[in-house]
Protein backbone atom coordinates (compact mmCIF):
# COMPACT_ATOMS: atom_id res chain seq x y z
CA UNK A 1 0.00 0.00 0.00
CA UNK A 2 1.54 3.44 -1.16
CA UNK A 3 0.98 6.41 0.72
CA UNK A 4 -0.89 8.21 -1.78
CA UNK A 5 -3.09 4.67 -1.35
CA UNK A 6 -3.49 5.16 2.47
CA UNK A 7 -4.54 9.17 2.28
CA UNK A 8 -7.26 8.41 -0.21
CA UNK A 9 -8.01 5.24 1.93
CA UNK A 10 -8.37 7.91 5.21
CA UNK A 11 -10.83 10.24 3.24
CA UNK A 12 -13.02 7.31 1.98
CA UNK A 13 -12.84 5.82 5.57
CA UNK A 14 -14.39 9.14 6.76
CA UNK A 15 -16.99 9.93 4.24
CA UNK A 16 -18.26 6.21 4.85
CA UNK A 17 -18.54 6.83 8.86
CA UNK A 18 -20.46 9.98 7.97
CA UNK A 19 -22.58 7.85 5.54
CA UNK A 20 -23.55 5.13 8.02
CA UNK A 21 -24.41 8.01 10.79
CA UNK A 22 -26.95 9.31 8.16
CA UNK A 23 -28.50 6.06 7.31
CA UNK A 24 -28.77 5.39 11.01
CA UNK A 25 -30.76 8.08 11.68
CA UNK A 26 -32.62 8.52 8.44
CA UNK A 27 -33.32 4.80 8.06
CA UNK A 28 -35.34 4.71 11.62
CA UNK A 29 -37.39 7.73 11.63
CA UNK A 30 -41.46 7.12 10.69
CA UNK A 31 -43.15 9.73 8.47
CA UNK A 32 -44.26 12.17 11.26
CA UNK A 33 -40.37 12.19 12.64
CA UNK A 34 -39.57 12.96 8.95
CA UNK A 35 -41.67 16.53 9.68
CA UNK A 36 -39.52 17.48 12.72
CA UNK A 37 -37.85 20.76 12.39
CA UNK A 38 -34.03 20.75 13.66
CA UNK A 39 -34.84 24.25 15.55
CA UNK A 40 -37.64 26.06 15.54
CA UNK A 41 -38.63 27.33 12.01
CA UNK A 42 -35.47 25.59 10.72
CA UNK A 43 -35.86 22.63 8.03
CA UNK A 44 -37.45 20.07 8.82
CA UNK A 45 -35.29 16.28 8.89
CA UNK A 46 -37.25 15.26 5.52
CA UNK A 47 -35.86 18.30 3.59
CA UNK A 48 -32.07 17.77 5.17
CA UNK A 49 -32.15 13.94 4.20
CA UNK A 50 -33.29 15.35 0.53
CA UNK A 51 -30.50 17.62 0.00
CA UNK A 52 -27.85 15.67 1.50
CA UNK A 53 -29.21 12.96 -1.31
CA UNK A 54 -29.73 15.81 -4.49
CA UNK A 55 -25.96 16.96 -3.13
CA UNK A 56 -24.89 13.46 -3.32
CA UNK A 57 -26.49 12.48 -6.75
CA UNK A 58 -24.45 16.01 -7.88
CA UNK A 59 -21.22 14.25 -6.77
CA UNK A 60 -22.20 11.43 -9.67
CA UNK A 61 -21.57 14.12 -12.09
CA UNK A 62 -18.75 16.24 -10.05
CA UNK A 63 -16.90 13.28 -9.95
CA UNK A 64 -17.21 11.63 -13.78
CA UNK A 65 -19.21 8.70 -12.33
CA UNK A 66 -21.90 8.69 -15.66
CA UNK A 67 -25.57 10.02 -15.09
CA UNK A 68 -27.07 11.67 -12.50
CA UNK A 69 -29.56 9.02 -10.48
CA UNK A 70 -32.36 11.46 -10.05
CA UNK A 71 -31.48 14.88 -11.05
CA UNK A 72 -35.45 16.24 -10.31
CA UNK A 73 -34.19 16.33 -6.26
CA UNK A 74 -32.48 19.78 -7.34
CA UNK A 75 -35.57 21.84 -7.68
CA UNK A 76 -36.96 20.01 -4.35
CA UNK A 77 -33.76 20.14 -2.07
CA UNK A 78 -31.70 22.57 -3.34
CA UNK A 79 -32.79 25.67 -5.35
CA UNK A 80 -35.64 25.87 -3.03
CA UNK A 81 -35.87 26.38 0.81
CA UNK A 82 -37.80 24.11 2.96
CA UNK A 83 -41.72 23.36 2.60
CA UNK A 84 -41.88 25.20 -1.12
CA UNK A 85 -42.08 22.16 -3.20
CA UNK A 86 -43.79 19.15 -1.99
CA UNK A 87 -41.47 16.47 -0.94
CA UNK A 88 -41.41 12.80 -1.86
CA UNK A 89 -41.96 9.92 0.42
CA UNK A 90 -39.43 9.12 2.50
CA UNK A 91 -39.41 5.40 0.50
CA UNK A 92 -38.33 7.65 -2.40
CA UNK A 93 -36.12 9.40 -0.90
CA UNK A 94 -34.72 6.30 0.40
CA UNK A 95 -34.43 4.69 -2.92
CA UNK A 96 -32.59 7.67 -4.58
CA UNK A 97 -30.16 7.53 -1.37
CA UNK A 98 -29.31 4.49 -1.71
CA UNK A 99 -29.03 3.76 -5.57
CA UNK A 100 -26.88 7.31 -5.55
CA UNK A 101 -24.62 6.30 -3.06
CA UNK A 102 -23.95 2.81 -4.43
CA UNK A 103 -23.17 4.47 -7.62
CA UNK A 104 -20.33 6.73 -5.80
CA UNK A 105 -19.30 3.73 -3.81
CA UNK A 106 -18.79 1.75 -6.79
CA UNK A 107 -16.88 5.25 -8.71
CA UNK A 108 -14.56 6.23 -5.58
CA UNK A 109 -13.16 1.76 -5.68
CA UNK A 110 -12.30 2.50 -9.77
CA UNK A 111 -10.21 5.52 -8.99
CA UNK A 112 -6.67 5.85 -8.87
CA UNK A 113 -4.60 8.30 -6.59
CA UNK A 114 -3.64 9.85 -9.51
CA UNK A 115 -6.97 10.08 -10.27
CA UNK A 116 -8.72 11.36 -7.40
CA UNK A 117 -5.93 14.57 -7.69
CA UNK A 118 -7.27 14.52 -11.64
CA UNK A 119 -9.80 17.59 -11.83
CA UNK A 120 -13.24 17.38 -11.29
CA UNK A 121 -16.17 18.16 -14.15
CA UNK A 122 -16.71 21.47 -12.60
CA UNK A 123 -13.74 23.44 -13.12
CA UNK A 124 -11.80 24.17 -16.38
CA UNK A 125 -8.50 22.86 -17.42
CA UNK A 126 -7.47 26.24 -17.18
CA UNK A 127 -8.47 27.13 -13.96
CA UNK A 128 -7.16 23.84 -12.87
CA UNK A 129 -3.73 24.56 -13.91
CA UNK A 130 -3.79 27.45 -11.55
CA UNK A 131 -5.39 25.75 -8.73
CA UNK A 132 -4.74 22.11 -8.74
CA UNK A 133 -6.75 21.20 -4.84
CA UNK A 134 -9.78 21.54 -7.25
CA UNK A 135 -9.72 18.16 -8.21
CA UNK A 136 -11.80 14.75 -7.05
CA UNK A 137 -10.11 14.33 -3.77
CA UNK A 138 -11.81 18.03 -2.33
CA UNK A 139 -15.12 17.46 -3.76
CA UNK A 140 -15.10 14.15 -1.62
CA UNK A 141 -13.50 16.00 1.47
CA UNK A 142 -15.61 19.08 1.37
CA UNK A 143 -19.33 16.67 1.05
CA UNK A 144 -18.08 14.33 3.34
CA UNK A 145 -18.01 17.68 5.79
CA UNK A 146 -21.09 18.84 4.52
CA UNK A 147 -22.52 15.96 5.42
CA UNK A 148 -21.12 16.40 9.21
CA UNK A 149 -22.33 19.87 9.02
CA UNK A 150 -25.94 18.79 8.61
CA UNK A 151 -26.16 15.96 10.72
CA UNK A 152 -25.09 17.87 13.34
CA UNK A 153 -28.79 19.99 13.23
CA UNK A 154 -30.33 16.70 12.39
CA UNK A 155 -29.09 15.05 15.70
CA UNK A 156 -30.07 18.01 17.15
CA UNK A 157 -34.13 17.16 15.93
CA UNK A 158 -33.32 13.14 17.22
CA UNK A 159 -33.05 13.77 21.16
CA UNK B 1 4.47 18.34 -6.10
CA UNK B 2 3.59 14.41 -4.99
CA UNK B 3 0.66 12.90 -5.33
CA UNK B 4 0.95 12.38 -1.43
CA UNK B 5 2.08 15.72 -0.83
CA UNK B 6 -1.68 17.15 -2.62
CA UNK B 7 -3.81 14.58 -0.73
CA UNK B 8 -2.37 16.41 2.63
CA UNK B 9 -2.54 20.01 0.84
CA UNK B 10 -6.36 18.93 0.08
CA UNK B 11 -7.30 17.55 3.58
CA UNK B 12 -5.57 21.03 5.43
CA UNK B 13 -7.49 22.85 2.53
CA UNK B 14 -10.64 21.74 4.18
CA UNK B 15 -9.41 22.49 7.74
CA UNK B 16 -8.84 25.75 7.01
CA UNK B 17 -11.68 26.82 5.63
CA UNK B 18 -13.36 25.56 8.56
CA UNK B 19 -11.34 27.26 11.05
CA UNK B 20 -12.00 30.23 8.93
CA UNK B 21 -15.54 30.15 8.79
CA UNK B 22 -15.71 29.44 12.70
CA UNK B 23 -13.51 32.29 13.51
CA UNK B 24 -15.74 34.54 11.62
CA UNK B 25 -18.76 33.24 13.23
CA UNK B 26 -17.34 33.37 16.97
CA UNK B 27 -15.16 36.54 16.80
CA UNK B 28 -18.05 38.33 16.00
CA UNK B 29 -20.41 37.38 18.82
CA UNK B 30 -20.96 39.81 21.93
CA UNK B 31 -21.33 38.18 25.72
CA UNK B 32 -25.19 38.28 25.58
CA UNK B 33 -25.36 36.57 22.34
CA UNK B 34 -22.74 33.57 23.27
CA UNK B 35 -25.31 32.74 25.67
CA UNK B 36 -27.90 31.98 22.70
CA UNK B 37 -28.81 28.36 22.86
CA UNK B 38 -28.35 26.33 19.07
CA UNK B 39 -32.49 24.84 19.86
CA UNK B 40 -34.10 24.90 23.00
CA UNK B 41 -32.32 23.10 25.70
CA UNK B 42 -29.48 22.38 23.44
CA UNK B 43 -25.85 23.84 24.11
CA UNK B 44 -25.11 27.72 24.74
CA UNK B 45 -22.70 28.83 21.64
CA UNK B 46 -19.97 29.64 24.19
CA UNK B 47 -19.82 25.98 25.21
CA UNK B 48 -19.55 25.02 21.41
CA UNK B 49 -16.79 27.30 21.03
CA UNK B 50 -15.21 26.37 24.38
CA UNK B 51 -15.80 22.31 23.62
CA UNK B 52 -13.97 22.77 20.00
CA UNK B 53 -10.99 24.74 21.75
CA UNK B 54 -10.52 22.02 23.90
CA UNK B 55 -10.69 19.21 21.53
CA UNK B 56 -8.16 20.94 19.34
CA UNK B 57 -6.06 21.24 21.94
CA UNK B 58 -6.00 17.66 22.73
CA UNK B 59 -4.95 17.44 18.23
CA UNK B 60 -2.02 19.03 20.15
CA UNK B 61 -1.03 15.91 22.09
CA UNK B 62 -2.33 13.76 19.68
CA UNK B 63 -0.38 14.34 16.81
CA UNK B 64 2.85 15.01 18.86
CA UNK B 65 3.73 18.55 18.27
CA UNK B 66 4.37 18.99 22.45
CA UNK B 67 2.38 20.04 25.50
CA UNK B 68 -1.05 21.29 25.26
CA UNK B 69 -2.32 24.56 25.25
CA UNK B 70 -4.86 24.57 27.72
CA UNK B 71 -6.09 21.39 29.48
CA UNK B 72 -8.25 22.86 31.69
CA UNK B 73 -10.57 23.21 29.31
CA UNK B 74 -11.34 19.68 29.12
CA UNK B 75 -13.11 19.38 32.57
CA UNK B 76 -15.32 22.69 31.51
CA UNK B 77 -16.28 21.92 27.89
CA UNK B 78 -15.47 18.42 27.09
CA UNK B 79 -16.60 16.11 30.68
CA UNK B 80 -18.89 18.10 31.84
CA UNK B 81 -22.50 19.21 29.88
CA UNK B 82 -23.12 22.74 29.16
CA UNK B 83 -24.14 24.56 32.11
CA UNK B 84 -22.22 22.19 34.53
CA UNK B 85 -19.20 24.33 34.67
CA UNK B 86 -18.42 28.14 35.18
CA UNK B 87 -17.46 28.99 31.32
CA UNK B 88 -14.32 30.94 31.05
CA UNK B 89 -14.71 34.61 29.16
CA UNK B 90 -14.86 34.77 26.02
CA UNK B 91 -11.83 36.81 25.63
CA UNK B 92 -10.12 33.78 27.42
CA UNK B 93 -11.65 31.17 25.30
CA UNK B 94 -10.37 33.46 22.22
CA UNK B 95 -7.01 33.68 23.36
CA UNK B 96 -6.30 29.67 23.95
CA UNK B 97 -8.32 29.12 20.25
CA UNK B 98 -5.37 31.42 18.93
CA UNK B 99 -2.54 29.93 20.63
CA UNK B 100 -3.87 26.19 20.00
CA UNK B 101 -4.96 26.80 16.30
CA UNK B 102 -1.06 28.62 15.63
CA UNK B 103 0.18 25.75 17.54
CA UNK B 104 -1.46 23.50 15.38
CA UNK B 105 -0.79 25.30 12.34
CA UNK B 106 3.05 25.14 13.28
CA UNK B 107 2.75 21.69 13.38
CA UNK B 108 1.31 20.47 10.29
CA UNK B 109 3.38 22.98 8.43
CA UNK B 110 6.05 20.29 9.96
CA UNK B 111 5.11 17.44 8.97
CA UNK B 112 5.94 15.21 5.92
CA UNK B 113 3.15 12.72 3.90
CA UNK B 114 4.99 10.17 5.55
CA UNK B 115 4.75 11.18 9.36
CA UNK B 116 1.15 12.29 8.63
CA UNK B 117 0.40 8.79 7.86
CA UNK B 118 2.37 7.46 10.71
CA UNK B 119 0.34 6.49 14.08
CA UNK B 120 -1.29 9.28 16.12
CA UNK B 121 -0.21 8.99 20.09
CA UNK B 122 -3.35 7.55 21.43
CA UNK B 123 -2.91 4.06 19.26
CA UNK B 124 -0.26 1.46 20.07
CA UNK B 125 2.24 -0.12 17.45
CA UNK B 126 0.25 -3.62 17.74
CA UNK B 127 -2.92 -1.82 16.95
CA UNK B 128 -1.66 0.48 14.64
CA UNK B 129 -0.10 -2.38 12.77
CA UNK B 130 -3.85 -4.18 12.90
CA UNK B 131 -5.44 -0.42 11.60
CA UNK B 132 -2.89 1.41 9.52
CA UNK B 133 -5.57 3.74 9.19
CA UNK B 134 -5.02 5.31 12.81
CA UNK B 135 -2.49 7.35 11.64
CA UNK B 136 -2.24 11.30 11.84
CA UNK B 137 -4.43 12.15 8.89
CA UNK B 138 -7.49 10.11 10.38
CA UNK B 139 -6.87 12.87 13.24
CA UNK B 140 -7.03 15.92 10.70
CA UNK B 141 -10.01 14.44 9.08
CA UNK B 142 -11.82 13.35 11.64
CA UNK B 143 -11.80 16.72 13.70
CA UNK B 144 -12.14 18.57 10.75
CA UNK B 145 -15.59 16.51 10.71
CA UNK B 146 -16.37 17.35 13.98
CA UNK B 147 -16.02 21.38 13.78
CA UNK B 148 -18.10 20.98 10.58
CA UNK B 149 -20.77 19.24 12.84
CA UNK B 150 -20.89 21.74 15.43
CA UNK B 151 -20.85 24.84 13.26
CA UNK B 152 -23.91 23.35 11.56
CA UNK B 153 -25.38 24.10 14.91
CA UNK B 154 -23.99 26.78 15.77
CA UNK B 155 -25.58 28.59 12.29
CA UNK B 156 -28.62 27.63 13.19
CA UNK B 157 -28.74 30.15 16.48
CA UNK B 158 -26.70 32.74 14.60
CA UNK B 159 -29.94 34.26 11.93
Amino acid sequence: VTVEETCIANALAVWNTNIARAEKLFFSLQKDQLETEVAPGKNRLVYLWGHLTAVHDRMVDLLGFGERVNPSLDAIFITAPDRSKDAPDASEIRSSWEKINQRLAEGFAQLTPEQWLAKHSAVSAEDFAKEPLRNRLAILLSRTNHLSYHLGQALLAKH
